[in-house]
């Protein structure tokens, strides 16, 4: 699941490199690489939500019963530090809660030097 | 400077296309291609943040008094209704409030149909 | 409907008042009294995140077909301008899309001289 | 300063009470009297909201250098779990990132039993 979910669309488009998930948790890569980079030489804004989207729909899909990845409803994310060209970012995501019908997750993204990078959360509807 | 942004890093990754910018307000198209799907087939979540990102940043430029992009500090998007493969949205970015340090703008992000897909917010440092 | 909302618990607490509401829309004031400033005289941001729950609640209700204020999952305000002490700000709620599950509002809070104080949105659980 | 901020204003209104605060954390507990219950006899979104808010504050202006409390910028909150009439419930606040002109602040809202009822974030700007 977790390599076909990395191979397919906007993730591959990406880069995204998920590294483990399980028990409501997930860790995915991501270099700054070109494809990512805003036109001043840092991580896109832009692909840092969406690594905090797909970080967390790993967890999310790793914690939920069916293995359903949900429908985003809100997602939010705060920028703390910048991110130079080449530099690695992992994500980690924590499922806050999940039930039949509502899932929260919680997702950290920290440079090499252990720097937070962003902070991001992310509600889900996970069907009726 | 339109041109320019839609063609570096990110902005030309997803693919986005500036249609027009000034006085605070942008409007920028995304095409649902494979390469911003989700594993669903629809646009991606993160493609829909990095969409309300790209205009947002476009209104910013347009209003600053020396065309600063800014810093993103925080990135709000509601997700209303899916955008099937294929599809074209069309982002509008409105520029709340400007000043010398901080920057608010808005973002509805419609499908062909007239559908409000997203609703996003983005605050942005200009600088001290 | 209106009067009674406003006449319980939080809501008679901070003092909102309920000026229409109907049709998916609901206007809403408050006037900043001692009571929901903050330690340097100005209305406190968290009552001004209270009024964006309450004014949207209030045109989720008008517009939801059994009249259900809904469980809020999500809540996300910018503020962007202080609002001194004694001044009436005014919150315009505009429901973006309500379904039978879900809900979505948005809200401007304006004062008296028309600056915008704040941009809310939430997103509401209306039920299985 | 603790007990000041806690018995001016919205913060007294509220019923807020700063257990403790410093080095960039905050213990802020609240009990869910009817004053800030909503219409269902819950404790109603706003409040936690404002709760999000008075404890990020305590934490912001224990961390920085020179105790200024900042102007929010953006408030973000997700609902978790409700918290029944009379309960008491504690919000833990960590400062993620303070400089010299933008806070991070991230904040957990627990009952007694434990449940996360809601996490907030907030972002201020603390001056030039």
């Amino acid at each position: 699941m977790t390599e076909r979910e990395d191979d397919i669309g906007f993730a591959q488009t990406c880069g995204f490199r998920t590294v483990s998930s399980g028990g409501g948790r997930a860790t995915v890569e991501l270099t700054a690489t070109p494809a990512v980079q805003n036109s001043s030489g840092f991580l896109h804004g832009g692909a840092v939500c969406a690594l905090v989207d797909h970080a967390g729909t790993m967890a999310v899909i790793s914690a939920d019963r069916a293995s359903r990845p949900g429908v985003s409803t809100d997602i939010t994310v705060s920028f703390l530090a910048p991110t130079p060209a080449g530099d690695l970012v992992t994500a980690e995501a924590t499922v806050l809660k999940i039930g039949k019908t509502l899932a929260f997750v919680s997702v950290d993204i920290r440079r090499g030097d252990g720097v937070l990078v962003a902070q991001g959360r992310m509600t889900k509807f996970q069907g009726g």
